[in-house]
Formats: C-alpha cells, sequence, structure tokens
C-alpha cells in the first residue's frame, strides 16, 4: 500500500494512500490516535492567536483534537453536529458536501451555543482542509449566527497550500491510482 | 426549566431535565463540556481493571471522554462509527435503536481495528447506559469480532441502577411532565 509520511512534534505515521473520487487523497484520522492527537494539540495551542473565544469544530474526526487544545488553552469548545438533535432549542444548519464522503452533509449548531458565538471571536478547528467546502460552510453559518471567525487552525491542508489557515504541514493530492 | 444536579470530582452541574419519548431525562453532553469531561476521565481511570487491551467508544458523545481515559491510561482507544466510511476495509457491524434520537442507528467497526480487539480484553466507554440497547449491541458486536468485554465504564447509568457496570453515579428516569 503506498502511504505518505508525516510528522507532528514527536510524532511520524505512514499515512495510507487511498482512492477519493478521481483523486488519491492521504488519509489521516486522529479518532483513535491520542499520541497524533495530543502532538496536534501542543503543537496548535502554541499558535493560537490571542482573545478567542471559543473554538468550533465540525462533528466527528476533529473532536478529540478539539477538546485537547481546549484543554491546553481553556478556551471553551462548540461541536457543530451532522443532524439536529431533539434536545436542541433553535438551532442553526447550513449543508456542505463534502469529498470524504461524497455525500451531503449538515453542519447544525444548537441555539444553546449561539451566546458563546453571536458577537465574540471564534477559531474554527479542523484535521484537514482540502478543498475548503466544510470550512466555508461553517464560517457562512458563524457569520449569520454573528460571530467573527478570527481563525482557523488545521493539522494539514491539502491539494492547494492556503495562506488563510493556521497548519502543521501539507498533505499533497495525488492522481487516482490503480491498486492503492 | 426543570434540572438534575450531578457532581463529578469537584466538578458540579445542573443538566436539564427534557422530555424523550414517554419520559423525562436529564440530559448529560460531555461534548464541549472540557472540564466535565476531564474531571469523568480522572475518575473512570482510576476504576480502570487491569490488563485492558483497547478501549471502544460509540460515535459521537463520549468520543473526547475516551481519548481523555486513553490519555490517563495509556490505552489506545477505538470508535464505533456510526456509518460505514469509503476508507474502511472488511467492517464489521451491527444496527441500534437508540432511544435519545428514536431511530436505529448502526455501530460500525473499521476492519483495520480487529486485530486490537480479536483475543485482546476490551473496555466500553460511554458517557449514560440507559435502556442498554446500544451497550448490548456493542458488547454483541465486539464478541462476534472475538473480543472479550471486560468491563464497561461509563459517567452514569440511567433508569434502572445496575451492577454491570462501572459507573460514577446515577441518573433517575422522571415520568413524561408537561412544560419540561
Amino acid at each position: 500500500m503506498k502511504t505518505h509520511a508525516v510528522q507532528v512534534g514527536a510524532e511520524r505515521r505512514e499515512l495510507p494512500v487511498i482512492n477519493v473520487g478521481e483523486v488519491s487523497v492521504a488519509l489521516l484520522n486522529l479518532l483513535g490516535d491520542t499520541s497524533l492527537t495530543e502532538a496536534a494539540a501542543d503543537e496548535l495551542a502554541k499558535k493560537m492567536p490571542p482573545n478567542i473565544d471559543a473554538l468550533v469544530t465540525p462533528e466527528v474526526k476533529a473532536v478529540p483534537l478539539a477538546h485537547a487544545i481546549s484543554v491546553r488553552t481553556g478556551i471553551p469548545y462548540i461541536v457543530a453536529r451532522k443532524t439536529e438533535k431533539p434536545y436542541m432549542v433553535d438551532a442553526v444548519s447550513k449543508t456542505v458536501l463534502s469529498i470524504t464522503t461524497g455525500k451531503p452533509q449538515d453542519l447544525v449548531i444548537d441555539g444553546a451555543n449561539i451566546p458563546h458565538i453571536k458577537g465574540k471571536r471564534v477559531a474554527i478547528i479542523d484535521d484537514v482542509v482540502s478543498t475548503g467546502g466544510t470550512l466555508n460552510s461553517l464560517t457562512e453559518l458563524l457569520n449569520e449566527i454573528g460571530g467573527e471567525v478570527a481563525a482557523t487552525l488545521v493539522v494539514f491542508t491539502e491539494g492547494d497550500e492556503r495562506d488563510d489557515v493556521i497548519t502543521l504541514g501539507h498533505l499533497p493530492l495525488y492522481p487516482k491510482e490503480a491498486g492503492v
């Protein structure tokens, strides 16, 4: 299996390269990788801009990362859920097309979290930003709520490098290959 | 709004009591509650039985808790996902009816995780066990893979008290009430 080597702090991983649609991508999965998540949280917490009131992360792969950054910085985090839950009150939502799953997904924020976003400086936390679809939709949603997205922090950018996010590294996109 | 007071370590919370179907329940949401998650991880890590090889948690509310317990114990954790992902190989799954959402949900374990379960002693981590539907399905799934579920650790039991799980406390079920 083709792999792509990455390093975060002292942690090195050989990420599997898999086909997604017409391209091949290096697959980062923080879920279940405790030491990589902790290393990424160490490094991203150091890069956190000042005066951030809340972190916001899309469900689910970056949730442990957001928790670990929250532990280090003392900044609370909010999860944008994939579906509206029966207990939510006045939830707000946006639809986004995920390149990883190929399906439209909703980003849903419980109305109970709005006071922590409206008029506040928020930072988006995610594992990988690729086309930016999730990032753009989440930014629009937070802006509509009245929050200022002061920063976006991700473990890796993927595909095009970009200077509008704080990142620990970059993953290339490969042409789709047979047998990977 | 009616609330139910709980204490975990030094953390005290007034949980909202909400209607779910024909009963009212105290709603615990660890997502976004960093200090409560850390306190629960401290207390559950102390109660972890010896020689556990892996933690398994159902997506998504207990994922930060599983991460935090993994940090403290050094035991890796695996997330049983709600859907099969395109990158999974030889995934195994079970369907369970969630009382919180009222909908059937799948528990899916990536085949890549099977070597960490088969022939191993695993501990299930969850936020709340109520009817035990998720717990029973996940236990069956882990047994079918060849894992021994040596313990289940939850923050709270709910409804009936039970002696088959390690817990930090108990949440009552209330009769359904108007206006909560």
